[in-house]
Parts: C-alpha cells; sequence; structure tokens
C-alpha cells in the first residue's frame, strides 16, 4: 500500500487535466501568436482557458495573466508594488514573518534596495488579525502581502477583512492563494484582493504554470520582457498545454469544492484526532481556520526527518513543512514565528490530504505514526532525558 | 492537405518527448524537492534529465538551470553579467539589431537603468563578424550577447569565433541558442560561450521549458526568488514533465541531427531554387550560413499578412516573421536590420521546416506560393505602378 498524504508539496495531475493536455501536445500545437489556423485555434484555446480560470476567480479574462507557476506571480505581483510605491516615494511594504519564501525572498531583495519591510508577528494559531495590518499601514505603505492559506500549517487568513482594511486605506493588497485555489472559495472581488498568486499543481493540475490575477487597470511590471504575449505582461511563447491542462483542473476543482472539502474535513478532523493521542504532541496552526486536507503536528523529542523516512518505509508520503526547503536544516520559519522553539519545531509532521484518501488510508496512518513516534523516542537520548526528568517536557 | 511550414514557431511535440512526460503526469507525480520516496524517484528523473541536456550541450550537468523557456533564460543572462559588470563599474553591453526581443527588451530596460547599448550593424546577409564584436568592446563591457541563428532569417552567427573575440577581451559572452539547438551543432566549450539561452518548443519538446547553461563559477542573478529549487538559482517547483520531455527531444534531436539537417538543407534548397523563380523577390539572409529549414523571401508589390491567409486557406501554415510579434504592424525589425526598405519587408514570407516535411510539401509550397503572389499582385495597385513603371522596382 501507497499513501501519499503531501498534497500541499504537488498534487497527482488529474485526468481533467491530462484529457485537457493531450490534444494541445498531439494536435492543437500551434503557437497562440501565429495567424494560421493552427495559431489561430491555439488562441481560442488560450481564450478559453482564460475565460474558464477567470470563471473561477471571479474577475474577468483580461485580469489573468498565465506564468510559470506561484513563485513567479508572487515575485511579479511584489515588484510591480513596490514599482508603483517607488513612484510615489512609497517604500514600506506590509507582510508576516510565516509568508512563502516566493514572497520573503523577494521582500528581502528589495529591502536591499532601500524599501521598508514591516512583517507581521503571527499569533500562536497561524492567524494574523486585519487589526495588525491597520495598526501597521502607514502613509508610505504602498503593499500589504498576506498568504491566503500557509503552505505549512494550513491556517486561513481573514482575507476579505484584510483587503477591507487595505481598501479603506488606499494600499494596494497581494495574496499568496497558491495553498487556497481549488480547495477553498476564493474570489477576488469578495476578498477585495488587488493581486493574487496561484499555482494549477497544488489542485490536480500541471506543474510549470500559474497566474497572476491583476486587477483592472493595475499596470503590472515585466519580470520577463520579450514578445508581447499575455497583453505585453509577460514575455515567452504561451505555455499552451499547461494552461489548458490548468483552467480544466480548476474548474474541476471548483465545481466539486464543498463536496471535496466535506469529504478532506471529516478525514482531517480524524487525523488531529487521532494524533492527538500521541502524549506530548500539539496541533501547529488553529483548528478551525485551516484548509481542509491540513494537518500539521509537532511530536516532542523526535526529528522530523528521522519520522517521515520511517513513515516513507511503512509506505507513507508525508513532509515535515514546505517542499521548497525541504533541503534546508534549519527548523521551519513557519513554526518559529507560531512561537515554537527549535526542538519542538524540529519534530513536524505535515499530513496534507486530497480529495481520494480514504478513511482506512487515515486510521493506518494514525497507527503508524504512533508507532513511529514511539520507536523513535525509544531510541532518543533526548526523550531519556524528558522521561528521567534530566529536561523539562514543553508539550504537556 | 495541411502542411506545417512554421516550425520556427513552435513545433509539434516529438512521441519520445511525450512518452517520456507520461509517467510523470500519471506515475512519478513527487516533488522533487521531498524526502519520501515519490519526491527521490521524481529528483532521480530531474538528475537524469539534468545530465542527459549537459551531455547535449557538452557541459556539466551542475552548469544546467532549467527555466520556463527561452525568453526567461535570456532575462536571467543579461541581467546577471549587467549585476556583475555594475560592481565592476561596467556598464557597457553589445549586441546586435536583430535579436529577439526577450534580448532587446532587456537591454533596452537596462539603458533606461543607465547601461549604454551598442547594437552592431548587421549585414545585409544577415550575419555579423567577429570583428565588429572586437572593434566594438571597450574597458567597460560587461557583456556581450549575439544570437546563435536568426529567428526570422535563420542565418548562423560566427558564434565560435565571437566567443573567441570575448573570451581574449576577457567579457562575457552570452548567446540566444534558442532556434540553433536541436537543429545545428550547439556545444558551449567549443563555442566559447558563458551563457546560452535555449527553448524546448522549438526542436519537438514541451512549451513552458529551457534551459539556462551558466559556465561554472558564474553566480546567477535571480530572476524568480523563492525556494531553493536549482541550486538556489531558479525558484518555483520544478516542472518535472517539462523537463523530462526536453531531455527527450533534445537527445532525439542531436542524435539525428545530421541526417535531419541533411534532409532539411535538401527541402530548404529546393524551396529557395523554386521560389527564387518568382519575379521581384528576394532571398532574406546569407544563402549558406543558415539554418538547414529556414526560408525567407519578401516578395515586392506584396502584403505580408494576405499571403499568409490565402497560403493558410491553401493548407499551408507559414509566418511573416517572428510569431511573437505577429500582432504588430510594424514591419520585421529583423529585415529593416538587413537593410530591407519598410515596402519590401512587409511582403516577407518564413517558411521554416522540420524533418518530418517531405519533397511533396516542398512543391506544392512552390506551387502554392507563386499562385498567391501572383494572385495578390494582380489586384495591388502598388504593383501595377511597378509594372506601369509610375514606380521603379526595388527588387529587380
Amino acid at each position: 500500500m501507497r499513501i501519499y498524504a503531501d498534497n500541499a508539496a504537488t498534487t497527482k495531475m488529474s485526468k481533467a487535466a491530462l484529457n485537457a493536455m493531450l490534444p494541445c501536445f498531439e494536435e492543437n500545437y500551434g503557437n497562440p501568436s501565429s495567424l494560421h489556423s493552427e495559431g489561430q485555434r491555439a488562441a481560442e484555446a488560450l481564450a478559453k482557458a482564460r475565460e474558464d480560470v477567470a470563471a473561477c476567480l471571479g474577475c474577468t479574462a483580461r485580469e489573468i495573466v498565465f506564468t510559470s507557476g506561484g513563485s513567479e506571480a508572487d515575485n511579479q505581483a511584489i515588484r510591480t508594488a513596490a514599482g508603483l510605491g517607488a513612484r510615489q516615494n512609497k517604500r514600506h511594504i506590509i507582510s508576516t514573518a510565516f509568508e512563502h519564501h516566493a514572497v520573503l525572498h523577494t521582500l528581502e531583495a528589495l529591502k536591499k534596495q532601500g524599501y521598508e519591510i514591516t512583517l507581521l508577528d503571527v499569533h500562536e494559531n497561524g492567524l494574523v488579525t486585519p487589526e495588525q495590518v491597520r495598526e501597521a499601514i502607514r502613509p508610505d505603505t504602498c503593499l500589504v502581502t498576506v498568504m491566503y492559506a500557509n503552505n505549512e500549517v494550513g491556517t486561513v487568513q481573514p482575507i476579505a477583512e484584510i483587503g477591507k482594511v487595505c481598501r479603506e486605506a488606499g494600499v494596494l493588497f497581494h495574496t499568496d492563494a497558491v495553498q487556497a485555489v481549488g480547495h477553498i472559495p476564493v474570489n477576488v472581488k469578495a476578498d477585495n484582493v488587488d493581486m493574487l498568486s496561484l499555482s494549477a499543481h497544488k489542485f490536480h493540475g500541471p506543474t510549470g504554470v500559474g497566474v497572476l490575477y491583476a486587477k483592472r487597470g493595475l499596470r503590472l511590471e515585466h519580470l520577463i520582457s520579450g514578445g508581447g504575449q499575455e497583453r505585453g505582461k509577460r514575455a515567452g511563447t504561451e505555455n499552451l498545454p499547461a494552461i489548458v491542462g490548468m483552467a480544466a483542473a480548476m474548474k474541476e476543482a471548483c465545481e466539486h469544492l464543498e463536496e471535496n472539502a466535506a469529504h478532506m474535513i471529516k478525514l482531517r478532523d480524524r487525523l488531529i484526532e487521532g494524533l492527538s493521542a500521541i502524549p506530548h504532541s500539539v496541533l501547529n496552526g488553529d483548528r478551525e481556520k485551516r484548509l481542509p486536507g491540513n494537518v500539521n503536528f509537532c511530536f516532542e523529542g523526535i526529528e522530523g526527518e528521522s519520522l517521515l523516512l520511517l513513515l516513507d518505509d511503512m509506505g507513507i508520503a508525508a513532509s515535515s513543512g514546505s517542499a521548497c526547503t525541504s533541503g534546508s536544516l534549519d527548523p521551519s520559519h513557519v513554526l518559529l514565528a507560531l512561537g515554537r522553539v527549535h526542538d519542538i519545531a524540529h519534530g513536524s509532521l505535515r499530513l496534507t490530504l486530497c480529495e481520494e484518501n480514504t478513511e482506512e488510508e487515515v486510521e493506518y496512518i494514525i497507527k503508524s505514526v504512533a508507532e513511529v513516534v514511539e520507536r523513535l523516542r525509544s531510541m532518543s537520548p533526548l526523550w531519556r532525558d524528558l522521561v528521567s526528568g534530566k529536561r523539562e517536557f514543553i508539550l504537556k
């Protein structure tokens, strides 16, 4: 048996997405910018995909720019706001301490260029409040960027309320919605969002493609200069198969959003219940305001990497946090932002489900994690110190 | 019958590429950065693809950075050299007047940031010389960027010689090899290249993926910040299916390079011969030093777009120049750089073949173009003026 519970890292592509892509590989392979029939057929497919994506997000097709993924969209959104800000002598940007690195590293680069960055503290439950944003906004603030749902702990921020605060203050608002779109309802108008990033492979679409939504009238800055594709906002031959596959996956995800969420919430809650029974463990992130498929725990006295490898041997694909930083030995900046100390943050486990996971799988995961945690603790000198009272437990 | 003769715009994906990609969609869908078995299998496939690509280019796997395509690679290469240059107070860049817009527009952006750009004149045959480059190099030159093969007229530059000049002068050399790789022999070492851009969909690979080769020791500047993918040089979840598809297509193209080229050269030469028989026409670009599959003609007294639409009706997919600028009404900057006057440049036709085109197709193209040119001329007031002697022919 093999259980894939790392859907926040990437998802298996859906049949709908693949079936939408195959004709682009084999027949409809023209360049959408070409004048001939092959090109025009490709251009029609591109336009149709743009309409479908816009419908899912609640915006117009002209507000959609296709990118190579979420990271590119995040970079372009933030660079755009920074450029617009600089022209008005506004060089202050507000974000949170637990954003994805595509946001944080872009902000660090801007800091070196003279921007001032305020990273809001995240509460222990993995949430920021609209009040925090309101208090942080200054006359020279040119951008607020807050992620829709966190990629590690799955907490869902009050985006519509934060957007309202930004709109009232006349400050641009961007949200990295890479983990949200396709999993919870996202509507750029209702959410008061000016720019939004998403990535197809997080909702059973292909890798290498994403979207930057930019509100009408917002002039995007180039990240990639060249041809006039995407109405001059993003150069490079359009990745038609991937775009069409993304649209199909997004449509499918949006159509089945409620039933999929209901199924995943049931599995998630059982997982949380089951894993909470492991002594000296803690759920990371708010119990309620989290993604339907996200479970994130810390287990005291063990090391996350060993936990993952043993679970892998037992047939379970899980992660300790973001795949994008799995090469790093540092503990998760997200868990640190939530106030977890280093020792605890090192023992994290992220399980992210999709609609295809089953109750049987969840029961097997609970049993396996409990076994593996016990086994690792039995070998751990740190655990012995904790049990013998030489060290004090942090997690009660 | 349908004849696709616009392979410089994009190619049909090969079976080899598709067959390499399908398992990534359906089975090997892990995130290469994940620690579990799915991730590690994906990481192995990624490493294998990198080895294959490196072998085709004659470099090491560590010198390969996967990008979303040729435009991104061009942007990143030029930004990198500009950044390195600025740190040494060198802000002069040499290029040519007929580069792809991914290069030219990036250079224009740098110009606004205070860089000085020298665009070398292109000779009437579509070639620049190493001597031109040598004479243009100054003590403050930080980059020479010259495209390997032109996307419109197909001329192949003396890259190895230009590279040698740059090396002797200690100046970084980048080449946009988007039209060259997979069609003519390209070897980054033999070609004395420091950075090279390529795009998979120009040689029967997938869209949305390319390569930036950067010589060992060259520290690339970020275009997209975020996760630590591509050894920290390009953030964003790796587009494994596309990368694997690109590697398969590149391997296939390199293995069959000579036989494919021989076949295409035969077809190309017959096309050139046949179209040359049309009165008041001219071949654009050098007769010999051009890509195996490229034919580019100007026909006096007609308008390129009408020519394309009529050919399309007759079953032939062709173009007037770059697909990336087909929305524009301006005549091709490439043809203007070759010294064609506006009136002539407007009547251009680019036919770009691949190894699947046949002799029968070529004969049909020759017949059809001759017919369409005659028909368009018979309706053209300009042509009447030319024939009556009211205006003078430019093309004899």
